[in-house]
């Protein structure tokens, strides 16, 4: 066989565009199986507009609407009262994958990418061959109605019709109309019925309704007026970056000085905190020339426990210009920083002791909001929740845990409701850490027998700016340790909430039963002792009734304690 | 709160590059886990080594070196005999995601997506901020060595420096050379070693070469000059495409009518074809318009039955009429094919018979080479290998599954060695088809009791110019039931040729036993006979040793059969 020229190979040379990309690799983006597919275009589309609401600081009203149109083929609407998109911005947000306001962003949102909602237009395109209808105003004059369809050989957003209408009432607001075909609608627990609803629930401040394919109207009606407040950028903490995020960091930063640049755009580096980093990286600098490997061993270990002063001092002369040099480092402008010093910086953050990062970045739903949540929609009979303090995993990276637990009333079996940032996880339960935690917890000893039957429902919430998801599909969170045991923590504190709830519940009913029987026989010695005592019936009788008040009254509110 | 305006929201829009989202999420790309990221470059490195190779149609000799830096620090060198990289083209391989020159094609081979190796560039320059060296000819005048980086924003290579040399022998290759951190290399079943010592089975015409850490060389030698035939585009098979699919292709073609379009890139088209496919669109149209919900069931039936000249005739002059209209479509520009015509073509597709799609394209490894490979690395006492004919699935993707299996010799315990079109698959394992096939068949049946601790290797190979992989990592394949079947079947067969293998190793084995005790008293009966006889015992022995050879002579050739 003749061999083939190298350049000759190259004749059919391509660059593909991000969109072809996703288009063959639609599954990467949750596009699989035919419910999965419907509740990936749902989730796309809420997300968008509860984001949206959060950011702009509106109390979100999301109207979801699912028609047939045909086997498979299906129209879904999605509505909702947010900032709207200016409109130079539409063919962008839904026609151009990797553009958006958030991925450059270090905050804590529910979408990140800005492939979400351009890959839900490209999926019913795929599918129908249609575009997506928009209808958006920002509050003005204006209503844009804009049909958006993806190139997806440039990755450009095409408005292929547009049209402007006037805007009276000054709606202001978002509706997005897309027809998708190999879909299919089901009620089950990992269709857009359940996501919803899962979604409401940790959204109380959402009000979100649903109107199914066969026109049933479900209603997930606001349960707080209370309007979270907008997530805020968070400065990486320095245990948070490997080296190439400082070093492209300092490529692109526009403080003057390296010393400027880690005090300006780090949390928790302070001109005090520099002056330590200059030392710890001296100090290194000097280990990692010592040649004899035992002497370096024994160095490492005091640089570990803070003696940096001690041994530069230790190097005498060569210790102080070290020192100088590392100085002049921070005096550079951040764009000449090489990697090697980045390199060296980042070796340093190992060894400093820094605060742990600020956490006001992160955003809980808060235990009075999940209260009302799971109340609102589940109705149990007792819910109870707890928000643990924010922690730190892999030394940088602070996230946060809420857990809730309902019991009885309208619940009927056991769940987990997994979340992560207020964002339902319905697939790949079984490697998921908030399942691996829930499953760990020895629920007998909260007075839950068995746990299959138990008409209760967990829920977990997982906040960060950096979920460890599994993988990329983003339904299951790794298990960190210390996510891990701050489930577990939070869950036997409301196990023991319920142990008491359902104790008490026991004694109460037990009492009630003796009371009933107390009263019964009130009338039989009422006559007794007004024979005895001559006195009439009717005096005596409502004496005892008061003793019997009196003798259950304490244990009643002990039992109430129980649900507070 | 006061509420934000949307333009104000929209100041931090921005658009990110595809390196940049990968970047990100390299995850997807295999990056995750130090073990797994050190396998997925030399994935990426050898994969393409062996693909230019195969396009090229030379023998490969791939020689991988890594050396140890420092604590999970790593130079990584993969040097090639391949076709050469022309200068013009190294920043694009080497620096830019998505391109490529096999991801618009209809070809099997092992890379794909264009992202492979650039992936690796960017991964090495993420963890330890080195530019890849790459040295390669054509086999010209020069060697280009270029220092490759990515610009992560742009998506673009960057030659960050170049020098040419002489190239007086006429060397023709590629070498990289990488420096990575953050991975660690270990000899475990998931690590470099066993992937290319996998690959080495797959590729028994490819010379593999491997230098640990450690210094140690690890040769996994050629074990066949024959050179697989290059990778062959195939047309699609009408089953296999979607509306999209037929839509985009239409758009792009050069060729004057729909039909010649249809005859052109599709396979089993043929002028008649198009014919049959008028009809049925025309039918379809026809019975989508009638109204009477059981009347158009039993017409769908009639026409699933293949009536479709009668369902026509049936119409009467609104069948001519609307056979006319749809024969217009066939002479349309293709670019003016509409979604909906697109779509009813696609729907008569599915009612048509069609011949299975051509499996010229798929390049299954042989059974000679497969179990050349097998012998050659693993060394059993006993081997044999199945390659099937082509098979469809989901209608029409073609693909076709090979098996083989080693026993004895130098094997101990049992494992399964799953391939995708010849790249082994190391993760996963406990979702691929492969490994379901392989459990679901009962080995007791074939004379393997124990089969966790049986000395034996199954392998397995799945070929396709679509594997349907289950998730993005491509580490393990869906349980498409007609290719578990393939597998199955195939399974049994050499399952059986084992059970013969072991039958005449045991008979074989029992007679040697037989054999030994007749032998051990011929020279008792030789002496008792020669008593009676008054002949010399000298003349009898001879006689017996011939009669006991003749009886012990056709069982060992039928035990000998088992392993032809």
């Amino acid at each position: 066989m003749a061999k083939s020229e190298a350049k000759e190979l190259f004749k059919e040379f391509k660059i593909q565009s991000v969109s072809e990309f996703f288009r063959r690799n639609a599954a990467m983006l949750g596009y699989t199986g035919k419910v999965r597919s419907f509740t990936t275009l749902i989730h796309e589309a809420v997300t968008n507009a509860l984001d949206a609401c959060e950011e702009a600081g509106i109390l979100p009203y999301v109207k979801v609407e699912i028609e047939e149109l045909g086997k498979e083929h299906y129209k879904l609407i999605v509505e909702d009262n947010g900032p709207g998109i200016p409109e130079k911005f539409i063919s962008h947000v839904f026609g151009k994958m990797l553009a958006g306001t958030k991925a450059h962003r270090n905050i804590q949102s529910r979408g990140q990418q800005g492939i979400g909602i351009s890959g839900a237009v490209m999926f019913a395109q795929m599918t129908s061959g249609k575009a997506t209808r928009v209808i958006t105003s920002t509050g003005g004059d204006e209503i844009i109605e804009a049909w958006v369809m993806i190139d997806v050989e440039k990755n450009e957003g095409k408005v292929v019709k547009k049209i402007k209408h006037p805007n009276p009432t000054g709606w202001r607001g978002t509706r997005i109309e897309m027809e998708v075909k190999d879909v299919r609608y089901i009620r089950s627990k990992q269709g857009p019925y359940w996501y919803l609803k899962l979604t409401a629930i940790a959204n109380p401040h959402a009000h979100i309704e649903l109107i199914e394919p066969d026109g049933k109207l479900i209603v997930f009606p606001r349960g707080s007026e209370e309007i979270p407040k907008p997530p805020e950028e968070m400065k990486p903490h320095p245990r948070g970056v490997i080296t190439d995020d400082l070093f492209r960091m300092a490529k692109k930063t526009r403080r003057s000085t390296v010393k400027r640049f880690l005090v300006g755009e780090f949390s928790r580096i302070s001109s005090q905190k520099v002056s330590e980093i200059v030392k710890y990286v001296a100090a290194l600098r000097l280990i990692n020339g010592v040649e004899e490997e035992q002497k370096k061993k024994q160095l490492y270990e005091r640089l570990a426990n803070g003696e940096v002063d001690i041994i530069l001092k230790s190097f005498g002369k060569r210790g102080k210009q070290t020192l100088r040099q590392v100085e002049k480092i921070m005096e550079k402008e951040p764009s000449k920083l090489t990697w090697h010093e980045a390199e060296e910086i980042i070796e340093a953050f190992k060894y400093i002791k820094f605060l742990a990062p600020p956490t006001s970045g992160l955003r809980p739903i808060g235990e009075e909001n999940i209260e009302k949540g799971l109340t609102n929609i589940l109705n149990p009979e007792f819910v109870t929740s707890l928000t643990r303090s924010p922690k730190v995993y892999r030394g940088g990276i602070p996230f946060q845990v809420e857990v809730a637990l309902a019991f009885g009333g309208s619940l009927s079996g056991f769940d987990i409701l997994r979340y992560a940032n207020r964002v339902p996880l319905l697939f790949d339960a079984g490697s998921c850490v908030t399942t691996s935690a829930v499953r760990s917890v020895d629920w007998k000893r909260y007075k839950v027998d068995n746990l299959e039957d138990a008409p209760m429902v967990v829920f977990v919430n997982v906040i960060s700016v950096h979920v460890p998801y599994t993988s990329t599909g983003k339904q299951s969170i790794a298990s960190e340790e210390e996510i891990y045991e701050e489930i577990r923590l939070a869950l036997m504190e409301i196990g023991r909430r319920l142990k008491k709830y359902l104790s008490g519940k026991h004694r109460k009913l037990h009492q009630v039963k003796r009371r009933r029987t107390l009263e019964k026989y009130v009338d039989e010695v009422a006559e007794a002792l007004s024979i005895l005592t001559e006195k009439p019936k009717e005096e005596i009788k409502p004496y005892f009734l008061g003793l019997i008040e009196k003798k259950f009254e304490a244990p009643e509110v002990e039992a109430a304690e129980g649900e507070a």
